[in-house]
């Protein structure tokens, strides 16, 4: 019933499940243990990240992004608010519209910015014409970035800084969309607290599921106020697990010891090396720097029809721009396969 | 980091993982694979449960039965819609308002029934009491019962049949939830089904997690028209697992060779026994009969004070009603010990 | 294209509008004005209730009781709130399920009274029941209670008091909706201010249509930090009319001199007046005491089919029980001639 | 307290109501009637739209445009279901969400086009880029157009019928914003019928306020399907009157022998005299053909100070744009007089 490995760059959650998290789920399976986050290993984790953040962080674990970054949003904003984010962020462009549900009914204001990043000046310029006090439109509450962004760009730790003194000089929250934060973290090298709410951060959308986790993300909130909203919202969206222990087992293990950090750092390593090799070949170009495990080609049709025919699969935007990921799973086989694929198309 | 073992009879989502669940886990988890559904185990899962159900049915893993139940709901009933329920129902008295949201607004009707469960005789009369066409009034479309019922009885098989039948007369979706469709199943010993579609039902929350699956449940669909507005409003409900592979193979795992029978088959025999024990007591009544894994019983209030003295962890609904529930992993030796318990204290 | 006159008890939504009304509309027709609320009258409107309300208030009019209702409520309450009503509260009954649609998804709470009013103890007994931080239980923010009442009986100064401080105290917005506020006030005889926030009302609907406006009912807020969130909730429902100052027009001329009082009291007097001589007729019961202009009566089949038979227009519940509605512009023939109707079918 | 005359041109929503309309209220305003629409008026009305539209319509009459927009829409789109539409339109930029809170959270989807009008060529790439079938994707189940649009410009008989086809191909409903419908029926000189459901047009928000009714829209349902949905809808939205017939003798008053083309007619030709006289001064340019009652234009900053200083009321939107705004109630002494300070200003 199992799949044969592949030379698969599609995206990070095609990946298995990291097997320190595995054994983790299987030390964890003894006994009953109270249900809905009132058990040790809840508890323990709010400790654990706690101290890993390095301030008093209370952590919700949640099935998907789409739902962490959704109800995230939802306990910020209200149904008559707004959300400026990136216009190509993730909550915008590839959630279904989750959080215009979730909130109710609130506008994302999408701003553009060059890889996917917002600027404090585009951000800065938005905040100043938000019309306040007009009843017809959205009052925005809340500033969502993501790190790393969908173009596999990092944030520096002063541009964070810059668009979290804006947002909160203009009363908004600050949500990050961290899906792939392990990634932005490695690549920065700083540390968690950081990289978050030290820079204004006040609710992270705290990715996993892509980065060795079973289907587990988490929700970590700084701002306590958001916690009581947000615990309620969680449960009406079907989204507090019975069994919480599981979850909180899974979060317990990827964070020890830098587990996490050693993941993604793999897989940036790996897209590192293969957008290296790619680049160099005639005709190909990066189109945006490779920051995170995200690369972006520009390259010859050809050569993407080559890739494909060789058994990779990619995510192909255009008939010649692709997008691969790789993934703290990825094969140094399968960096080194898709390289000479790519060589090979070059020489023809 | 984990619990010890305790007399823990408070609620089946206390209880740990199957552990042939997590040996189906741990075998699954091997190279890259399609995300959201698209995996071949995910394929498997539809042929797994088609032939179970015998019928052509589409299953969407959930994370919780809250999930389950408002989404499927959601997906049978309009915002100016209403669902006849009991009005002990789960979905009305435990979850937090989850269904109004999902669906828009719409109401829930709730209807009295002895032992949480609604007679044929109930539903007829509610059904000729509905206002059709009339504006302010909401116009149902879905009947929700629950199987076995919050109060650990089950419905015979003439019985669902009498209801699907009022149902889809009136032009009702018939949904069942489920939580407990493994221990109804043990009870009545039939196929899985004749308790769902032979009898009318239309969608089905189809619980796991409380009988040895990890966070996971699902959604079963017989009526075709569902499937595809349900597979939307999963994706933007945050429901749809990246990693889906998981999940169903938790889902195959499940059902493989009968192991979700056999372990509510071991639940129900369980509470039978505490149950039988029990009620021979002095001043100890069973408030219901005892079909599935739940037991509510009516008991001196000394003896709920000597329960709870001796390390047992119950559900305590008044100075002398607790309830009981079993669970797949069960000890004996926490039977004998519960039983031990109220035997002393009836003596003094 | 206008219907001829009819004996009409059906409600009192069949009303003409009040010529009073009519004059001030066609005086305010004169020139450009500001929209949106932003105009001379509207300005009117706030200081004149202010003044009727001995109060500062802010007054929102709006189309119907429903958007009152469900609106008011929706700034009181949240998506994980509820409401505590009386069982045959009009919010819970007849609005179509709006306040669960505008709060977005808050649970009302019914609770049981006669003559559809809710007693202290009966309000005391529900916020002593309360699963406060309970995530799977509603965690109520609002109660709302209807003055007149859907039976027609007027909550006493004393039994207002009374709820509003189990409400206050619990940390519950008090909501009235007061379809017929001025039905109440004309049957208590007390001021505005004392039948509302002298009582501990925070925020009432407060309705003219009935009594005399043309489609106009108004949101009258005493909490001063209810007014923001309503303006923005108000716009986003299609509830803030360009031209307002037609509305508020219609509300400053229905206050003005008592015009809604004398209205009011005409209404309650042939109610009264109507109620005391059927109520004389042998199998003629009064269902609940005529306190305002509604009255419900328990009689004979063949008097109801001989009203009808007789061209009256009645709202029949049952074979034996119908309402009557009286109303501001109610002609004494017509009450004359129904209680010939009755007294002529109880010969037969 | 009402308010002088003044030169406003700010919006046609500081008008009057129009005499023949006030007057038709009060002849309306004799006995009771049934509420709810259910009365003789409201029939009458979709008799008249009827033969109007020569075509059986639905008519429901709301209190404002963002009813109108966001119900009409609420009706054609599922919540995960999404609405194309100008980037510039109104249920876009000055709704406050009102769309995405009434459809569950369905998403706007923005297209450019010059003067705030999509073309054939603009749609027809927007539907080719639809990703049908993706799950976390709207899938797109409205057109949303505005006619006159919110520029002032007209689309033409051919580019609606263009417009249609393409949105009806792709299976999507075809929803005109008419705010302005009579100004553009005026403009092109065609039937109702010509300007809608001939051109595939689905549903249609009838404006009426701004060309001289008091606080009263229509939705007028051409696609029978939609009718039963949206009553309920409305309902639910405190969008239905109980005194219904007033706001269907309004609408009868309207088009009754033509008056709201006169009206609209009028409004149009003040809106051409004006723009014309302001565009022949040096430094004033048109920013739109001037085709409705909506005048953009581009002119020295010192102008518009000396408009404002004049006594004018105008929409400033930058430093050197304004807009203007006639109405059918609008004074020709007020145009003279706008035309002479900027030719004043002109001057200096």
């Amino acid at each position: 019933m199992t799949e044969m490995p592949e030379i698969n760059f599609r995206s990070d959650n095609v990946a298995t499940v990291s097997p320190e998290i595995l054994q983790a789920l299987a030390a964890a399976n003894s006994g009953p243990a109270a249900s809905y986050g009132d058990d040790a290993q809840s508890a323990a984790l709010n400790r654990s990240f706690s101290a890993l953040f390095e301030a008093d962080v209370t952590v919700f674990p949640v099935s998907t992004g789409t739902a962490a970054n959704a109800l995230s949003l939802a306990a910020c904003v209200k149904p008559y608010g707004g959300i400026l984010c990136h216009e190509h962020a993730h909550i915008h462009t590839a959630e279904g519209g989750a959080t215009e549900a979730f909130t109710g009914g609130a506008k994302l204001i999408p701003l553009p910015g060059e890889q996917y990043r917002l600027t404090a000046d585009t951000l800065g310029r938005a905040v100043s014409r938000i019309e306040w006090g007009v009843r017809n439109k959205p009052q925005p509450d809340a500033l969502s970035i993501t790190q790393a962004s969908e173009h596999g760009t990092v944030y520096r730790l002063d541009e964070l800084a810059a668009l979290g003194d804006i947002a909160h000089g203009a009363g908004l929250k600050f949500h990050m969309d961290g899906a792939r934060f392990a990634n932005a973290l490695a690549a920065l090298g700083c540390t968690p607290a950081d990289m978050s709410w030290r820079r204004g951060v006040d609710i992270l959308s705290f990715g996993a599921t892509k980065n060795g986790a079973m289907n587990t993300e988490a929700i970590v909130v700084f701002d306590p106020s958001l916690v009581e909203p947000l615990s309620y919202r969680l449960r009406k969206a079907g989204q507090t697990w019975s069994k919480m222990r599981f979850a909180a087992t899974q979060l317990l293990a990827y964070v020890e010891d830098g587990l996490y950090l050693r993941l993604a750092a793999r897989s940036n390593g790996l897209a590192t090396r293969l957008a290296q090799a790619l680049a160099a070949l005639p005709g190909v170009s990066l189109m945006a720097p490779v920051e995170a495990n995200l690369i972006f080609l520009s390259l010859p049709p050809a050569m993407i029809d080559a890739m494909i025919a060789g058994g990779a699969r990619v995510a192909r935007r255009s008939d010649s721009v692709i997008r691969l990921v790789t993934r703290f799973d990825g094969r140094e086989e399968d960096i080194d396969r898709l390289i000479e694929i790519a060589e090979r198309a070059s020489r023809n």
